[in-house]
């Protein structure tokens, strides 16, 4: 488990460095990223480079024994190459160039820029590739910041159409699959078929859809062609790269497959501001975020790769959210710590020191801009000594794992059906409802491993592979389907059989009808004696005859009779979205089923085991609790029963 | 009175075609509607045609006897007639042009489009013209949806450039008519005027009118090059053309002078989603729809041309709305049996079964994609025997009739001066209002016969044609103008004598300054002991001097004194927009001095009189009562006394 | 002090002309502007000039005495002239143009246009400038409205690079000053530099800053050559130009520095339904508008030139509001009563008669359309005669300077760190809390002389001229920081001791963290028994140690501790935002130790001192009584101690 911190030596005069060097080593870390928007500085003019800089700032760094991770420039070609070849730009659908003047103004597809980036990188992973201070390479940065995804170039347009013949093999195959013939669609070669951008009205949903998957190979093959020349002249150091919140524009798993450690950027105040939640929660978890969206994202990232950490931990008050407060006090601690209960190989704050100009001048660092310690300097340092005193082992599978996958997450985007329908957002929604019941989860591809999971949880996905299915009907576990499941052909249609498809045949209903919702809409569903909420969205579903081979049994039933919560073995199904008191009263009664001991602890109290420890959050503003969830006798680590605001407490379970 | 299907046998295997026709003749109906998205399939290649799988379609559904409506392909171009004529493409005020890769791209204006669609008409027409089976023609699809109206194509800009020469003669007269002195927009040629586009700041509205009144009179020549093609091969058969709802780009009643029958395309669930009404009335007709909004298209349209009907039917939840739930358990046929109750001729579903695939697959159908009867199935079966059981006569006169103009609606779009006021709005919230008081309405055009009528209410025309005004002059009827009526002239200017300017003669008055309000901001005006609530809209008016020859009578009066409520002789004139309750009060009093006897049902119950027969539909949630608005003894061929939601009742009157 | 109007003879019949003029000046007023917008009229065809119409327009407004105004016609270049040169449009940031059919349709940077208005002004000058009946010069109209300050067309693009090099010398030091080397920035040359837009995500705010700087400098220069033009060929002549309201995308202290005259047009109802205000004070407000909006504009544009008016005052309605009130009786003579209480040189309607056609048809004027007096006629005749009775002397210096600076105010809007931040709006509302103490203000650049204020407020000004820190130091008055004050180096930096930077020598704190906060979050400060309430924003501050040289005092804390009303002798520092009730409370006590008297007058009373007079002005809805404000035995000359509604009253202070 590593410490670490972004840093500029670029930003800052020579004489600085080795200050900052050997402060970094006493406050506890052990690495530092560098490097990733310097090109301009690595080749000042074209095919003119300057190490040299750079060379006697890995040296500096070197000397205190930090482990170096070198950033790949890519992010940002210098204003020379833009304008000696205008084509690396992205266009919008109407064919605008994206222009320089920020970062990320390039396009996936151009030839050119790929070609300027093997150049880049090349030199540079020849030149520090072997170096002993070099432990990591970080690809680019954020790949798809800024909806940096998607271009309609030239470049893009020939890309797709090759794309599209290696899928389809014939143009008469795409027909099919788009179902082409609806609107006279209908192509008669690949060449003929564009991006579909700038369209009167809605493009056609597969054309839509396939053009995502184009644009997501496009960001995991420029990805691979770095981590190709990295494996070659960096033998033996990890390959990185940092993803981004609540971004799903590419399939991480696809690129986190070629890498050694997945990282992403944690800014919990910043995504606290722009998720879609009720402005009172906004107000009082102003200054802590959102108590399950770290969580939500360690795990995610988590399944995507070997390893994982996080390479931007919020420090202080950003610049790029429609208001930017301040962490409340032992937050940043809070959220370091959190990411270690997660399983983080790497914790890194972003940045060092907060850089008096530019864009992010009013980024905070751990330093501020006059050298001072910032707030979140000691909290680091009180990191690295909680680290020492949790003595954390190794990651262990959780019991409940909750299916996620960008495919479908497409589906939901590009058909929405229901304003704000969201497979992320239906998979968050259910992720925080499981954790308010005290639950560890994995979250995983649908081809990971499934063994040994007591519950798995589907929370929407319209495309269910084979090798998951597969999966599921061997699987001793509970399952858990959520409304949507199933609903779409790899193709984007609806099944033969109608949804849930593929889950048919542990799941043997139909779903005949589905409706959304406006805000304040519900369905009330009976069950017991109490009653069920349904919001969002809801559907009606036939039932097989009773004399089917595979009998299912209805736990609970909408108003008008029709079928809410469907059980057939150990398969439930729920035919309607259920409000969070809703989700957590049934997900506590199915977590149970499954074995599971779920434990209530409310709306800002979180747990998590690793290994034989058990973490404790309190992402609230008052003293919480521990009482009754820790054995009387345990073994704090660090904290104890009671936990005050950004309070954590470890111990042994 | 028919009733019908949409079909698209090219979405479905050819043996299934006999199939489904058989049910479709099975359930009732007695005709279908064919062809109007499949260029593709009729023209795969250019100029080399298949018709062979359309006879086959036609001959099966010809078989079971049912009546074919050919569709004209023309709202979906091929792509390759696209990639060899990209100037087919409409353009935006920016001259980008609007993509193939949905539908209705296409600039009117193109004459290479334009000659495109002649052949391909001319191929259709001349060989299924005087099939036995064709009963009626519709003309491409759905002008105009998703605002493609204008286009700001060189060819556009060509064409408008003429249109103006013919409608002014010289430039002089332009510039006179624009009032072009101001802010210098003086021309010296046609040649210099453009489309009044991309400007910095809002355009002359003299210029956007006559800019709206090109792109309208474009819309209804495409229309007539298709009319008179099949007018010339395929002698008796109607024509018709599906309207939409809540559009008035183009001048339905100049489109629907060149058709046999306008049909209109209604999806009450859609449209209440996107209507701006206040939330909890969307929560209450969510599943209904707004209990006037499909009445009104019935009557707007079926002053368009000698028969009217409704093309496309929703069958449950569509695909295209932010929010769509599923219609309450009887609503199609509620919806379908209110239509007939305002006489129409054709009532069609969208559609025969749900296609699985492209843009649609979420738009329900009279069958699920499986092919199992969706709800509306059976409630379209009971359609059918009620057509039966009603026996309905002909459409009668109604003693109401509400003027429409679309003219009239642009001038309120070009200068709203208040923000989201409208034509439209205030005649559907006038015909609201009316309803609100058991009365059936007639909406016509100024140019319409107004002979026989009690009651003619002007809802806010700024423009007031001379026919109009003689028609009025001689009507021994009553006579109800709300605000801005006659507040233009036809050339977009304030009249010499101010507004209501042309109705001057016969409402005396001069309205010396308007005022629109904000939200909530509203003015009381007294009236006995009653207040009348002004909202929106407020005007002060002048009155005549005492010894003026035609006297006034102020019925009501603003707070500060100015009148409100104006009478001169059997003509009423308000000046200002009253809310709902107002609206109701007062046009109740002013329905019994006209003679007629307004009875009142509530927010959710309507009465609509067919001949001699009176209908009743309840839009509510709650079972309404029908006592005191039918005889005791009346007899009743649908329906009873008491109405559940959904229900219908028709009675002998 | 002169009364007048807006008058536009090519709208109406020659025949009208004399009978306009000579109801001119039966009304009381001393001259009229004309000519602003007829670049068409006075030169039809290219080179052709035609003066005669307007020669006799000019004779007959002068045979009454009226001294007349005569605008240059730049703002619309005719369509002919636009033709021949399409370069003269502005480009937007994707390089469209923006397109003639409006006004103000032109590029500052385009060196063609340049040369045609050179030409035209060069014309109209030579021909009128030396007549005896023209007593003023207005250059262009309103510059700047729609947004037209910046263009990135290539014209622009070239001369801001001659900008930059002028500003810079080399691209070494462009790079230094824009903190290029973040993202790969750098520049090898000034041609690499282009306009920052379209960029990926925002561009850099030191290159932002920049682009402000230059574009408002093209307005500036052009705006000298037409000046330079008059002063030539007019001598004797005032030259003026009509300034906006909340409009700050040019530095219109550099503007006026070349006028003699600012004036500005004030359009109080427009404005108010523009002004992000609560919902019940904009219907409260309604008809008077916001009762200091107003006046900080005249004290704002009082600041600019030697002497100011108001070019256009909104006499009834206006059209380009989303919605458009009429002024509640009397308001129209109150709004022209407080520009003259405020010293103002000019009160001109806008306009003489309502027009009806084209673009502002519902823009009201003292007269309707068709020639009747609007109620605006005769409130601007009881003006006339208020004037007299008033016999108002010179303005003099108020008490309190209130500082404001147009570089400053687009750090704000290039960097607003919490949403809707901005210095205007700040200066805006600290103005008002400071006029509800009943205090007078002068609104001033930093380059202003300060003596003799006995208050200088700071309303959170980022970058702090070297100039106007001397006279901060000299100053035996008190100053009032606020917020952001000295945050920002001249480059958009931080500074290096950090906020608030150059202010330090007097306010010895730095500001180490910045919070921008949600709505109704809120900090409480406790200071003696009172609350004082934060909103927006907050800062943390550290304080010097206690043995510092300059000694602070802490007079209120945060909730936790930190300093938030820090006094450093004279000067005063709000470490957070106040609302307004606090505002006010802090203030006075500020303003009383300052040796100022404030009085309390409420939310829509407003005082105002002229010379030996004072005024009173009643915005509110109710009667308010100037009991306790006036000496009992106070001399009225206009007015009395009951003023109602809209209300003014003038007394010997």
């Amino acid at each position: 488990m590593r410490l670490g911190v972004c840093y500029y030596p670029e930003h800052w005069p020579e004489e600085k460095w080795a200050d900052d060097a050997r402060r970094m080593a006493e406050l506890g870390l052990s690495c530092v990223r560098i490097g990733e928007f310097a090109w301009a500085k690595f080749e000042p003019q074209p095919g003119q480079y300057d190490w040299d800089w750079f060379d006697r700032a890995i040296e500096t760094l070197h000397a205190e024994g930090l482990g170096i991770i070198l950033g790949t420039p890519t992010a940002t070609p210098p204003k020379w190459l833009i304008d000696r070849h205008p084509d690396i730009l992205a266009q919008d659908e109407h064919g605008r160039p994206r222009r320089f003047g920020s970062r990320r103004h390039y396009c996936f597809s151009s030839e050119t820029y790929r070609r300027e980036c093997r150049g880049i990188v090349t030199e540079m992973v020849r030149r520090y590739g072997e170096h002993p201070g070099v432990v990591m390479w970080q690809t680019d940065n954020e790949y798809g910041c800024h909806d940096t995804v998607e271009s309609y170039s030239p470049a893009a347009q020939a890309a797709f159409r090759v794309w599209l013949e290696n899928r389809y093999g014939t143009i008469e195959a795409l027909n099919k699959a788009w179902g082409a013939v609806f609107w006279s669609q209908t192509y008669r070669s690949f060449d003929e078929v564009d991006p579909p951008g700038a369209t009167v009205t809605e493009a056609n949903p597969s054309h839509r859809l396939d053009f995502q998957r184009f644009s997501s190979d496009q960001v995991a093959s420029f990805n691979r062609e770095q981590v190709d020349i990295i494996r070659a002249f960096s033998p033996g150091r990890e390959i990185t790269h940092n993803f981004m919140g609540v971004f799903t524009a590419f399939d991480h798993h696809k690129v986190g497959a070629d890498l050694d450690v997945a990282t992403w950027d944690s800014y919990p105040l910043g995504f606290l501001d722009l998720m879609p939640l009720p402005e009172d929660l906004k107000r009082y978890w102003l200054r802590q975020g959102h108590p399950d969206f770290q969580a939500f994202h360690h795990d995610l990232y988590r399944g995507c790769s070997p390893k994982w950490g996080v390479m931007e931990q919020q420090p202080g008050p950003v610049n790029w959210a429609p208001y930017n407060p301040a962490p409340l006090p032992g937050m940043v601690r809070l959220w370091s710590l959190e990411a270690i209960a997660h399983g983080a190989d790497l914790v890194s704050w972003f940045r060092w020191r907060q850089v008096p100009f530019a864009q992010e001048h009013m980024h905070a660092g751990l330093q501020r801009p006059d050298g001072a310690p910032a707030p979140a300097y000691d909290e680091a340092r009180q990191v690295a000594a909680d680290v020492e005193a949790i003595k954390a082992g190794e990651t262990t599978r959780s019991e409940v794992a909750l299916i996620f996958d960008y495919e479908s997450q497409w589906t939901h985007l590009i058909q929405p059906q229901g304003k704000g329908m969201d497979l992320l957002r239906q998979a968050f929604e259910t992720y925080s409802s499981l954790r308010q019941l005290g639950l560890s989860i994995d979250i995983l591809p649908q081809s990971a491993d499934l063994s040994g999971y007591k519950l798995i949880v589907l929370p929407g996905l319209p495309i269910l592979n084979a090798g998951l299915i597969k999966q599921l009907k061997e699987t001793p576990g509970t399952i858990l389907a959520l409304p949507r499941t199933g609903s779409k052909t790899d193709n984007f249609h609806i099944p033969e059989t109608l949804a849930p498809g593929a889950l048919q045949p542990l799941m043997p209903i139909r779903v005949t009808r589905v409706e959304s919702l406006r805000p304040l809409v519900t369905e009330t569903a009976i069950w017991v004696d109490s009653e069920r909420i349904v919001i969002n969205w809801r559907e009606h579903v036939e039932l097989p005859a009773p004399d089917s081979e595979l009998g299912v049994h209805v736990e609970a039933r909408f108003a008008d009779g029709s079928a809410f919560w469907i059980e057939a073995g150990q398969v439930h199904y729920l035919a309607g979205w259920p409000d969070n008191e809703a989700a957590v009263n049934i997900f506590g009664v199915i977590a149970k089923r499954a074995g599971l001991e779920p434990r209530s602890v409310g709306p800002s109290l979180r747990l998590r085991r690793l290994g034989d420890l058990e973490f404790a959050f309190n992402y609230g503003l008052e003293t919480a609790s521990l009482k009754g969830l820790v054995p009387e006798d345990a073994e704090f680590r660090i904290g104890g029963m009671d936990l005050p605001p950004a309070g954590v407490a470890a111990w042994k379970a």
